[in-house]
């Protein structure tokens, strides 16, 4: 297993969601796990100048338009939210606390389901007892998860990691970083893809050549 | 042969430029003609508030690092120029006065090769003297081309056709209308395409019942 691809998104984003339905099936197919990232564009915006797509003159309605073709074209479900925009601050603290409290995969289970809530079934994420009850059916205790994902541990903690993702040189959702190579946006899927490619072959020729060596009498 | 495409471009924008090495082939592939229309970004961001991508922060470096994997992975001739950002103004005029003077197709030759000259050659395309040897190969007066290129009359043609492009919904680079629907970006070609063929399925199935219907016997 090689490393990590580092994922970020914020839950409002649509083409982070159309990127969140993919990302672990080409992550499995070249033999790499994936770091799930939440964070808020709100704040990363306020470094780069940058506003929220839908609410750019022009673009706006382009916008839209995009993210339903897009769903289409890719095969996603996907249903224009009413609730938007809206703060996903919760939202990401919540799963910064299952990450901690309850590892990764069942991190990422949650944020497919915060996802899905938003871009399919038209549900107000931005409200702490929605997040309770995406939680639920993942076994946690909904209350700690609530306490938790409101306190200055996970506040801070969802702070530093905005930072961590700047520094890094993310700007936008979704992001996704694979052996220092960074790509911007949905459309970057196919570029991803090449590289996962391109580093599987190096690999594959690197392996035979290590078996061969093993497996020379001493 | 159905609907022209319409292709909007600035002569800066390195993703108009990868647009202009495969817009002709699409648009053929499916019996269409390209409509290509210069237009100024600077004028356009005005109205969106948008900035060049190379120039904010964050994104700049990774827009460099983007071009150049992008025309890697199209497998698209592509050099960083040293002349950028760079004024395309007299570019745009010069080839409006080349579209009413000689046509649209002597004019998307010109086009391509002013991409060209800036994306892969390195050449300074603001200046005026560039673009009358970019001209002279095609065998048209460059002396009546550089005074058109600053005349009042094409001056405010390429005003107009920014307003015209506008006020169909253009706010970026490339950007092409096909029947009406928008597509912004070199990475929304897959879908072009998906919406040619689609049309083109449309009108095969069209066909055979106008043919049988004119074989009837009277």
């Amino acid at each position: 297993m090689t490393a990590a691809i580092d994922f970020y998104f914020d839950f409002s984003s649509p083409y982070g969601y159309f990127a969140s339905t993919r990302i672990d099936d080409l992550a499995q197919k070249y033999g790499r796990n994936v770091a799930w990232h939440p964070i808020l564009l709100g704040v990363v915006f306020k470094t780069t100048g940058a506003s929220p797509l839908p609410q750019l003159p022009l673009k706006g309605d382009y916008s839209w338009r995009d993210f339903e073709r897009t769903a289409r074209f890719h095969g996603i479900e996907y249903k224009r939210p009413t609730h938007f925009p809206l703060p996903t601050t919760h939202a990401a603290r919540a799963m910064l606390w299952l990450q901690n409290h309850h590892g990764d995969d069942l991190a990422a289970v949650f944020a497919r389901s915060v996802y899905r809530a938003l871009f399919v079934d038209d549900i107000n994420i931005a409200e702490p007892a929605e997040i309770m009850k995406l939680a639920e059916p993942l076994g946690v205790d909904v209350q700690a998860l609530d306490a938790g994902a409101t306190s200055y541990q996970i506040k801070d903690q969802l702070k530093a990691e905005i930072e961590v993702a700047m520094a890094k040189g993310v700007f936008g959702s979704p992001f996704v970083i694979v052996d220092g190579e960074p790509f911007w946006g949905f459309d970057r899927f196919d570029q991803v893809e090449a590289h996962l490619k391109s580093r599987r072959q190096t690999e594959l020729r690197a392996v035979p050549n290590l078996d061969t060596k093993e497996k020379k009498p001493a």
